[in-house]
Parts: structure tokens; sequence; C-alpha cells
């Protein structure tokens, strides 16, 4: 018996459950220490079969971890058959092998659509071996037969040179998501069950993932579930009770408690606990089909009435012993049901004669040879168990949602076009129209598109999506509140953990969205986005895994523009990191404007297999481009700005160089105080939308050849670069690029405070007075007029410092100042664009 | 009154609560509607001046928000009065000024010892203007004087250039942390409480930020929490109901289902709602009154009879609206109460005169001059309701925790030296030596230092610690169990944020510690880390706050030797994200052995007011120093290895450079490799420890001069630089240096996928073979013999690819390969360190 309820004497608990609720659970919240062995719903047989089912799977577990050749033990095990290095966690494995084989019987029984979700670490043995069983496995890897060849490769490929990961991968047909950093397999199931009202997600939850902070976060996803539209989560908890070398706590919670733990999270648990297999059979298949029943019956409701109100969702709590059917002890020391047999349980075999007869004893134990034929193939009368097709957990074309994936229907972006008098004349909350531009993509698309975000849409300047549909919200609403509703398609949640992971999940089976937040706080999911990218990077390996949309992210409060909620609001670190990826699925946008914005976000929705960043304020800012503009500034992804320049198309003294939004209006404001205050100099502007041209085309498919780039910058002037980000990343990019020393980056330095938005640029050596000041140490040529200039920046610099934390607001000139093809000191600040809505009543900042 | 609990009719919930769990809750479990208002505990006149303090508070947030001029509205306010942009959010404020008041009485009351916790975001107003009124303030911001000029400054400089930001920070003497990004308040009020048996920490947090999954995975801390030798926490969850613009999740949950939630995650939870200020004043003291007998009734207990099992702590819910007191409707629309009063309620009172009168009759509703005497001062009879001296919650010294900050008693590491014969001939696992170190300092520091990790400590070789403590685990125990105890210091949890979160609140407090954690799902607190490192770089603003012990990270599964466990477990980036930060904070250290490991961890331990990350692998590798050795490397940060040199003190040919233990190996064996088939060749080895010594000292404190960089890496001669993390560090890190075109950079690039340790650096072309082909390149006077040995060089990558691929592990003259000083091929593995324990039963790689 797995030690997993200690007695509950003493804890004073009230919680009574009806007797319905769970088959383990007497009346006083106890749980019964056995269970007299239910005679159904398995009949003899059946139960039979599943449990050599279950015993193949098991037995293709501890192969893979184990064997280098004799697959299946045709002759006595030797030393060097066992494998150099063994790798892989057995404790685990026997618990799903469990779940699989019961859900397989469901989805025959009920002509059920499931998938199989795999949360517990390094579960990959069980995967591959019911992939394999299913035929799954042999269907996307040929090489890998349905005989003892294919057995063999199937053990030596497990965690070996070019092989597969100990944990779940794209490799195996049956996995969804990358399952090596642990928390997300519940908010990723949710994402597969949004607008999939047919699918049931099974996700197994192991207890020390249950440890994690998002996999705790993730519960409360089912407040977001609408059973009309949607389809259903079944969360499986599977407490085998240790970590690496420690109990688990949910492992030693008891029963009481865990079920007044769930019911507060929204759901009504079941409880299975055993270690005697023929009585876990019956009890699952048992839950299993009542879970199942209760999932139609709150659908069949919802769907015949209409949503009433938010149901009482079934999960189901699975107790078995850790490493299950593996030896009881070792050399005297307990295994079976121990943290012992979390990983390999016996990791000397080579070395110890008497550890490697242990295993092979083991191994016998499952009979391979009532499992598998003569030829090594699994036995018809067991392969049978497994459904047919695409009903296959590993077959089923959600789990390879590219199989399922369908064209957006996009507006034409530039219907969108914000118009304007001239480059940098007006301001505009760019994401204003790509608000509008999405309403209408969210009307066009009506089940396969959603937008998530941590409860910003409106302050993103995106509310006009609110025309189209609404905010999910499932509980009951009062009159004050603002564009909820229980099918609303825009998914707010203060978590960018599961905006993140819900937008994974829902991309993984195939559909199309974006989620926005916060710049500094994208970094909250630092390491999903490197796990989800690295998913998409090994896919390409595989061409059975078809192609899937990019995951679009949107940074809209950004660090430039964070002055006012200062230094913890100022981070730039989420681009860094995903630049750490593989070149071939990051792509990294920096939109000057709102013309900008639109075409670059049509371009990532059409896009497939990356992860597209998208960083463009929603403050007020001068506009630059007009639509046609835009549209050809964005297809080359960089190019000179002829209205900031005055070349003539020559060699220029500088180049001033900018990339995002911020950067791009003080680039443009050095290149007209140059021309204003240092008449002959030539300047030229070029403007940096997607980041990555900037890499050499070896580097990345994006990056520009060195003709082009050469166009740009010149051969041999001096760049001054504008970057939002950290300056190092530029640095990088240029590297092997012609003189790459004349490039001089400023960029974001950690170095804010609360301020204003043009302090801002100061405090990180950026503004206007500095790029300018910069440009003209690296101009040799006007050296006798540019002292005098340089002396009245730095004036200009000390002028503002005093200024601001007088009047708490940047100076008239700084706040005036707009393009001026004459050069004039404007005196009003600029204005709105045409059509553009005034500040409201409430702040949103 | 708030919409909180819409009707529960139809809810077929059977829980039902003992009547004493809550003053608001009916036995059918439905919240009445309206209390009537309760007799007690306070006394009319006590009741009268809590609620005048809470409207002095209420009245200066509002003056933060919004007044430049004209503080306690001694003229009719102007438009000019108002700053010219609004920030900081009045939604939160009124709740956290009513908890603030009601902890002070507490702490009056009982002479508590107790800090506040806020976790609400852009709270500031409110902490700012408690501090004030209690005194702290004035004292660390002398400038901000208790009268009316002092007042009108506090206004002014709220979110103002220069002045404070809109949530809480360091600048406020009563935070205890970086209040910008939500989720982490829970977490550091726990690490506040371990080993704090005096100290109750109230932690507030908001309905917005128990959506985050790092907030909803900290509730499980009450699991590691001992009543005996730590103090307590009271969680205060602060339900207004709304967050930007859509309810909180929680906000519309019904208490019952809230009851069954905290109570299944092991709080008893008290219910205080209403909008009545009377009553809620009542409710509130006698809800504080009844928590706070019990925890000292928990605490008396277990520290009369000794632990016995965990207690059921208290929690409070208080519900209640959203910006308390503000306008109830303005031109017609509901305000108070609705997500309209989470950030500036009247955002354009500049512009619209009839909404300047609104916001001035609003202030004038809490008559500020029945609160304020004529100075400006604040009366009396009202401050008198504050605590004294160190008892006021700004001045409790737990919030500044250098000033309860002891130095740690260390034992000579030097003791626990790695015996060895010479460099690289013999392998150990470098965290065990430290692992022995760090027994003696739990030995010699019983109640304040602590270690923090997932569940790794045995898998880290760390094991030896258990020898002084055990794993902190509370629930009961069973015969198999290992290492566990109830008062343990060894706190395991499969949780980074909870690791990285407790450690903070630790270190916060005045005490010392570290974590351990996988390289690549150190990422997981990318941002945690980021806001903790911001919170120490303010803090060198205000020399009050005392200098706190260094955040130490010590990374041992890392990204070259999770070979086996594929690409998911592969990633570099916390380092990059951390060097991101202010160079004065931030140090990165990569010792090559065990013998530099204690030495540079002996270093870590001493230091204050960093975030220390260093990073060494736990598997079995060569070992280069012997401790005197250790010492004089790791006090320079980097130096030239003489062994592994051999250019006779004159110009090399080429300098092979390394930082990482995996890269140390690589280069001495490209070294190996280049002196014995290259005759002539001269080769200089250096080793960098302190990352940071690559720097400019105007960039980093520990940045090397140009005269000592150039005394390791000449001015000329090309560098192979074989490291640790992606390659774009060091070329910014030598950007400016002599001939910076020289650096050729081998690094980290996300190629990895599972294989042998050899074949990781091969995948990601760092491997022996490939730098010393890169060296070749790179010396143009030995190129007539280089093409034959480059060939070599490359067919030994090939042979590599098909041998492991064969045999599973890499080909002999790797597994073999160890430093010889004549340059004779080994032909066994080299040997383990004298005394080092081989290999056990359990895998745990």
């Amino acid at each position: 018996m797995c030690p997993s309820d200690p007695d509950q004497a003493g804890v004073s608990t009230t919680f009574r459950f009806d007797a319905t609720l769970s088959t383990a659970i007497a009346d006083d919240g106890k749980p019964h220490p056995r269970v007299s062995a239910p005679t159904g719903p398995l009949t003899p047989d059946m139960l039979d079969k599943i449990n050599r089912y279950w015993r193949a799977a098991n037995y293709l577990c501890i192969g893979q971890i184990y064997l280098f050749e004799n697959p299946l033990l045709r002759e006595p095990l030797k030393a060097e058959q066992i494998k150099p290095r063994l790798l892989g966690h057995w404790g685990t494995s026997p618990g799903q092998n469990l779940i699989y084989v019961h859900l397989n019987r469901l989805i025959k029984e009920y002509d059920a659509n499931v998938i199989y979700v795999a949360g517990p670490g390094h579960g990959g043995p069980s995967l591959n071996a019911n992939s394999y069983l299913e035929g799954t496995y042999t269907e996307v890897h040929p090489e890998i037969t349905p005989d003892e060849n294919g057995m063999r490769l199937l053990f030596r490929k497990f965690s070996t040179p070019g092989g597969v990961p100990s944990h779940c991968g794209p490799h195996v047909p049956n996995s969804l998501h990358e399952g090596g950093e642990l928390g997300y397999s519940l908010v990723h199931a949710f994402g597969a069950a949004f607008d999939n009202p047919d699918l049931i997600v099974a996700c197994v939850i192991g207890d020390g993932e249950s440890e994690t902070c998002p996999l705790e976060g993730s519960w409360k996803s089912v407040n977001f579930l609408n059973p009309v539209c949607d389809g259903a989560v079944l969360p499986v908890l599977h407490l085998n009770g240790y970590k690496i070398s420690a109990p688990t706590l949910q492992g030693r919670t008891s029963d009481a408690d865990l079920a007044a733990l769930y019911t507060g999270r929204g759901y009504r648990p079941y409880f299975v606990e055993g270690d005697d297999p023929e009585v876990v059979h019956q009890l699952l298949a048992k839950t299993l089909d009542d879970c199942y029943a209760e999932i139609r019956a709150i659908q069949n409701e919802a769907r015949k009435s209409g949503f009433k109100k938010q149901p009482v969702w079934p999960m189901i709590v699975l107790r078995t012993p850790k490493g299950w059917t593996c030896p009881k002890e070792v050399d005297g020391i307990p295994i079976e049901g121990t943290f012992r047999a979390h990983q390999v349980p016996l990791a000397t075999v080579r070395e110890n004669p008497e550890h490697l007869e242990i295993l092979e004893a083991w191994m016998r134990s499952y009979e391979p040879q009532q499992l598998f034929d003569e030829n090594g193939t699994f036995i018809a009368e067991l392969a049978d168990l497994a459904p047919r097709g695409d009903h296959r957990m590993g077959g089923n074309p959600h789990v390879n949602g590219g199989r399922l994936l369908t064209e957006l229907d996009l507006p034409d972006f530039t219907d969108y076009a914000l118009e304007i008098p001239g480059p940098g004349q007006v301001v505009a909350e760019a994401p204003r129209k790509l608000g509008d531009f999405f309403r209408d993509v969210f009307k066009l698309n009506p089940t396969n598109f959603r937008m998530f975000c941590p409860d910003e849409t409106s302050s993103n300047r995106l509310g006009s999506v609110f025309e189209a549909t609404k905010r999910r919200f499932m509980a009951e609403t009062v009159s004050i509140d603002d564009e909820l509703s229980p099918d609303g398609r825009v998914m707010e949640v203060l978590s960018e953990h599961c905006c993140q992971g819900w937008l994974e999940g829902y991309l993984l089976t195939g559909r199309h969205g974006m989620w926005s937040s916060y710049e500094a706080f994208a970094q909250v999911v630092d390491s999903m986005l490197t796990q989800h990218a690295k998913w998409l990077e090994q896919c390409r390996d595989f061409a059975w895994r078809r192609p899937l949309a990019s995951l679009n992210v949107l940074l809209t409060s950004h660090a430039w523009r964070n002055d006012h909620n200062g230094f913890s609001h100022q981070a730039t670190g989420f681009v860094d990191n995903a630049l750490a990826r593989r070149s071939e699925t990051i792509r990294v946008y920096y939109p000057p404007d709102s013309n900008c914005l639109l075409s670059v976000f049509d371009h990532c929705l059409r896009s497939r297999n990356y992860v597209n960043i998208v960083t463009c304020g929603k403050q007020p800012q001068l506009q630059w481009l007009n639509m046609d503009e835009a549209l050809e500034h964005c297809s080359r992804g960089a190019s000179i700005w002829k209205f900031a320049t005055n070349d003539g198309g020559g060699e220029p003294d500088i180049v001033l160089a900018c990339a995002g939004d911020v950067p791009t209006i003080e680039i443009c404001a050095a290149s007209w105080l140059l021309q204003k205050y240092v008449p002959g100099i030539k300047v030229r502007v070029v403007n940096v939308v997607d980041l990555t041209a900037l890499m050499m085309p070896d580097v990345h498919p994006h990056g520009m050849d060195n003709m082009s780039f050469n166009a740009l910058f010149t051969e041999t002037a001096p760049v001054i670069f504008a970057f939002h980000n950290n300056r190092w990343l530029i640095h990088t990019m240029v590297h092997g690029r012609s003189n790459e020393g004349r490039f001089h980056v400023r960029g974001y330095m950690d170095r804010g405070t609360t301020t204003t938005p043009f302090d801002m640029v100061v405090l990180n050596e950026m503004s206007r007075f500095h790029l300018a000041i910069d440009a003209l140490k690296h101009v040799p040529r006007l050296r006798s007029q540019a002292s005098d200039v340089i002396d009245a920046f730095n004036r200009k610099l000390y002028e503002h410092h005093g200024y601001i934390r007088e009047h708490l607001e940047d100076m008239p000139e700084i706040r005036n100042w707009r393009w001026t093809a004459d050069l004039s000191e404007p005196s009003t600040p600029p204005p709105l664009a045409k059509g553009h809505p005034r500040a409201g009543l409430f702040s949103d900042s």
C-alpha cells in the first residue's frame, strides 16, 4: 500500500461528501484502507486484457530505461546488454500506463474524442510505450517496427545520442507539448479544450508538478471553460507520493483536505486509490465512466438550454504506489512505493550481478512472451484494445494541431490605415487601429481566434474588440460590469502564465491567437517561451508535425514609457531571452507607429511556426508613415527615412539608426536638431522595424546581405544606433559587418526611476541631445562648429533636469516638438491624429 | 454595498462551518447581506479615533494622486494646483489604510511585533500615507516634515520626476520588498516569518494579485511553517472585486467556495465584509483580536508541548468596496465600488471644472481641518493611535533587515579542500565538498541560515548537510522517509518561485542563505530576480537601508551536462538576464572545480547586497587546482593556468580562454592536443572564474584595467574563448579592449539534443577538436603543419559521431582523457579523487 494517507485521527474536519462523489471515500471522510474488489464495470475477460496491456506498457518502459540488446529476454540477461548510462524515470511510468490503457477503453466504449496531456517529469517511457503499442509511433518513425528489432531500436533510442529525450517531446505523436519544464500541463490542456466542443483533454498531473506555482495557478482555468462552446478537461492528479527524495505535499494530504481544496477550486473530485491491480482497474474504469457521463451531462444540458451557470466539472485523484510493480525490496531496502523508485531503481546492474538478476526477474514478472508473439509483435487480442486511426491518442489530430489548422480570414489591414498629414506631425495611440483590425478578425473568425491578456485589453487601446466579442467571464455579473460574457473570446486573467499557457495550448491544437503584456512582466514567462520555442525548433525535424500558427506577443507598456510607474516596471529582457533561441523560430519587430504596427501584425498572423514579439507603445506618440510607406518599410525590414535624411543619396557624415518607437522619436529629433544647428551636416536616418534584418543571412533567414546592409549603413560612416533594448544585442548582430567598430549603440541601461517620458531617455543617455552630441563627436570635419552646439545641448539637458522637478512635466520644447520640414520651432503640442479619441473620465495608464 | 457576492441560490454546496469560524457567515453558508453594528470590541471613542485616522490616511492618498499645491485645501482648489499627470491607484488605498490602522491598534493593544507586507499593485499612496502618519517617513526623509510644507512635498514627490514610484519601493520605510511586479507578497511574508518566532507578518493580498500563479502557489508555504521556531503569517485577502476593468475571480466567488478553498489550503478563514465603516471597524477589530489569540494559542501550545502536528492558521477574507469613500457617481456613471475606481477615478479634473469641484468636495468630505492642525501637523490624539519607535510598522527592524543582520560564523573553507595529485588527473563531483562546508555552516549558525531547493539537495551532491539538519517537513512521516523533520532547515519544495521567494523574504529580514536550481529552470524566476535586484539597486540610494546578505544561487545541473535530459533542459539565460541589471549588484562566477567552488561560495556568503550566481556542475569531472592555487585564482578572478601553458611567459601564438567547468575541460584538452600534435606552437590558457573581471573597471567594480587584461590576453594574440553561456556576453564584455576583433567566442547555441557529455560540446561546436582547429586557423606561421592536423581533428569528430550511436557513450580517448604533462595517452578513465564516494543503488542524475 502506498503510504499516502497517514491516519487522520485527531483532524477535526467537518466536511461531508455525498457518497456518490467517490467510490473510495466513506461518509466519515476517511478513505477505506482497502476496498474489496468491485465486480464491475469490467468483465473478467476485459479486466484480464486491460491488465496485460498495462503489463506490456510497463515492460516496454523498463526496457527503454535499461536494455541495449535482448529486448524480449529471449536469452538470459547479460551485463553487456545493459545500457552504459541508465536514464529515464520509472516511478511515474506504471501510473501513466494505467491511465492510458483505461482512456483507451473509454475512447472505444463511447467513441470518444480524447487526447492525453502528460504532466509528470521524465515520463517519456510511458508515452513512447503507449504510442508504440497503439501503432502511432511506428507510423511516424517507420524504423521502429512492430517486431523484435523495432522494440530493440525503441529501447536503444531512448535517452541516447541522437535519440529521444527522457521526457515527452515532439518525437512522440501522443505528446501535445514540450514536457521538460514542469508546471504547464493543465494550462495547456485548457488551451486545447477552448473551442473544441467535442474534445476531452485528459490531463495527468504529477504530484511533483503540482507543487509548482504555474500548475497551482492553472486550476482556475476551469472558471473560463464554457460547456456550450468549449470541450472538457479531465484532470487526473496522480499522487504516487514522492519526488526525487522526499514525499510530496499532496501525497501526504488527507483525502478530506484534498476534497476541500479541489471543491474550492471549482471541481468535483473523485478518489481512486489502491495497490491491488484488479481493484484499481475496476475502480478507475468505473470512475472514468462516471466522469465521462458527468461531462456529457453538463455539456448536453448547457447545449440544450444555453449557458446558465458555471458547472462543477469532475476531476480524479489517483493514488497508486510510486514505481508500482517494481521489486519491493533490494538489499533489504524498500523500493516499490518509495522515493527510491522515482528514477532508476537499480542503478548499478552492469556492475552488480545480483542486481542484474533482480532486474531480469522483475522484467520476466510481466511475462513478455505472453504479451508479444514470436516476432516480437504485440499480440492481436491486446492490440485490439487500442482505438483505431485518429481515435488513438497518438493519432488524434488535436495533438498535431497543424493537421487542423485553417487559414485565418483576415480583413485587408490597409483599410485600417491611420491618416496622417505627414511624418511626425500628429500623435496617436498606435494600438487603437490594431484594435479595430482585431475586432474584424474576431468577426470573421468566430471559432478559431482568441486574444489573451492580463486585464489590460482596454488599457492597451485594443478596446474596439469589444464591439465584436466580450471578455470571457462565467460567474454572475452585475449591472456595472463592462463587456463581460460567458462566451466572450477575449481571455483576461491577471496571470502571464495563464495567458501564455492558454495561448500555447490553443495554438498547439491548430488555432490562432495573440497575447499582450507589459514588457517588463512578460519576463514572468521567459522560461515558458523558451520551452515553447524549443518545441517549435524540434518540430522542424519531423515533417509529420504540421506547421502551427505562430505565437504572437504584443508588448505595449514598455520600458521607455514606464517613466511614471518607476524602475520596477522597466525591463527589456523578454526579447533578449527569445533571441537566444534558434533563429529559424524567433522574429522580433519594433514598429515605430500605428501603420507599421498593422502591417507587422498582419504578417505575424499569417506566419507559421514562429514566435513573433512585437513591441510598440500604447501612449500618444508621433506618427511617421502613411500606409503605403509603412507597407514598403515593413516589407524591407529596415530602410532609410528620406524625410529625415539630407545626404542627397550620397555619403552621409553620420548615420542615425533606430529600432523602437521611442528611439525613433529621439533619432528623428536628433536629426532635426543637427540639421537646424549644424549647417552643412549630412545626416541619414535608418529605421529598423524587423530587428533580425540586421543579422547575417547565414545567422538568420531575415538577415540582410552585406550589399543591402551597406546600402543602408554605408561601409565607413559612423553609426549612432538608438535601440529599445540592451545595447549588446546590436553589437552582436553587427559583428562581422564592415567596420563594426563604427557602430555606437545607445540602449536601455536599467538606470530609470519615476520620471517623465523625456527624462526616461535622458536617464538612459539616449535623448535627442545625447544622440546629437554623439553624432557630432564622430564627425571630425565639423569639429569647429560642433563644440558650441555640444555646449548648447548639454545646457539643455541641465535645464531639463531643473524644469521637470519644478513643473513635473517635460519642457515645452520637448512636449511641443514635432517634425517640421522647415526646421521651425512649434509652439503647441502636436495634435491628435484625425478621428483619434480623447482621454476619458478614468485613467488607465 | 460591494457587488461581491451574487446570490448563491441553486449552488448545492454541502459545506458547513462552525459558527466561530466567521463573524459574517450564517450557518447556511450564505453571507449576511448586512450585519447590524456590533457593539465591541472598540469603545465609541476608539471607534471614532480609528475612523478619523483612517480618513486622514485616505485624504493623504488622494492628495498624493492629485495635488501639486494647496495640500490642506486652505483655499478653493484651482486647476493649476492639480498635477499635470495623474498617477497612482486609488482603488486599493482605503482598504489598505483600514488594515493598517487596525494593525496599529493590535500592536498597541498586545505589544505585538508586526510587519506589513503590501501585495496590491500601485498601493504606494497607502504605505506612504501611513508611514507619514506614524512618523517613520519623516525620519528617513527629513525634508518631508510633519507640517503643511512636508505634506505638500509628500504629494509632489509621488510618481513625479526624481520622486517615488506609484507602488511600494525601498523609499518607504514600511515596505519589505519591491512591490512593482505582483505575486510575491505571500512568499516573501513566509520567508520573513521563518526563524522569527515572535514576529507576525501581516500580508495584504489584492484580489488581482491573487490571480497570479506565484501567489496561488505561495499558499502552500503554510505547510513549512513550524510554530515552535517560526513566527506567524496572517494573510489578509483583500477582495474589492475589480482589476483594471473586469471583476476579479475571487471577488465573485461565494464565501462558501472561498472557505472550502482556503480550508483545503490549510487555513481557517475569517470573513469580514461591509461598506458601513462603523460595522467594518468593529468586525475587523474583533477578527484581528481573534486571529491574534489563535496565533498565540497555537504558538504557546507548540512551544510548551513541542511540535505535534501542523496547526491550522487563521487568515482573513476582507470584502470592502473598490475605492471606498470616493464619489458614488460622476456624470451619472457609478464609480465607488466599481472598476472605475481602480486607478484615478477623475482623470480630467484639470480640464473639467465640474470634475474639479467633485474632487474638492470629495477631499473635503474627510474634513482635513479636523485631522491636521493649523500647521498641517497630524493632531496628537490621532497620532497617538500609532505605536512607538520600533513597534511602528515602518520602524520595525525586520522591514530594514540589515539592522538585524549578524555575521555568519563560517568555518575555514580551506579545511574542506579536495586533495588532488595534480591538475586534471582525477575526477570528483564538485559540490560534495561544498556540502560538507554547508553542513558545518548549519551547525555553527542554527537560527539564521537556510538552504532552499526544488527537492534536489541530495541529487546536487550537497547531501552532507543532512548530518547537521533535515528537510523541513510538517506532515506525518513514515519509516521509509529520508531525512525529514518538522524543524529541518533545508527547505525543499518543487517550486522555483517558492525557493527564490522564501530566500528573498529571509534575506530581506536580515538572515543568510542560498538556493540551488537546474540552470535551465532558474529562468522560471527571471523576473523575480529582476525585481529583487532592482530593490537592491535602489537601496543604495538610501543609507538608512542597511546592507543585506547577498542572494546566492547555485546552478549545478547546467546546460552542458544535460546532454542526457535533452534539449528542454538546456538554457543558459538566467545569467544573461541578471547581467542586464546594474553592475554594482550582480556577480557571476564559473568555478571550474571543487576547490574553486568552495572559495567562491565562502566569498559569496561574506558579501552584502549582491546577487551572486555560481554555476558549477554536479557530475564527476576533472579537478584542476589544489586549495592554494584555487585561493589565488579566485582572488584574481582570472589567471593564466601555467600547467597548460607553454609560452614560457613570452608572447603566445594563441590564447585559449575559458569560463565554465565544461569549457575549461575542453580548453585544457585543446591545449594538450595542440602541444601534442603541433610541435613548436606556443599556447596560453586563461581561466576566468569571476566573469565580471572581464568588464572595463568603469563598467563593473570587478572589471580589470587594460594593463591587467593585456597581461592575461596580450594585446594582439588571437583569443579562442570557450564560454559557458551565449557568446554575445563575451563580445560585449571585451568591447573596447585592445584589438577586440581577435576574440573568437564559442558558446552555448541552443543546438542540443539527447546525447553524451562530449557530444554536447560537439553539437555546440565547442569541443576540444573545434577549439584546436579554431586556434590553428588563427596562427598563420604554423599553416604548413596545421592542415594535416586539422584534417585529423575533423576525422575525429566524424569518428565520434558514429561511435556514440553504436556504443551510446563517448569514445575511450574522450572518456579516458586527462591532463598528462608528458602528453601521453591514458588508457583508463581518470580515477575518482581520494575519498570520493562511488555511485549508489539509485540514480539521481
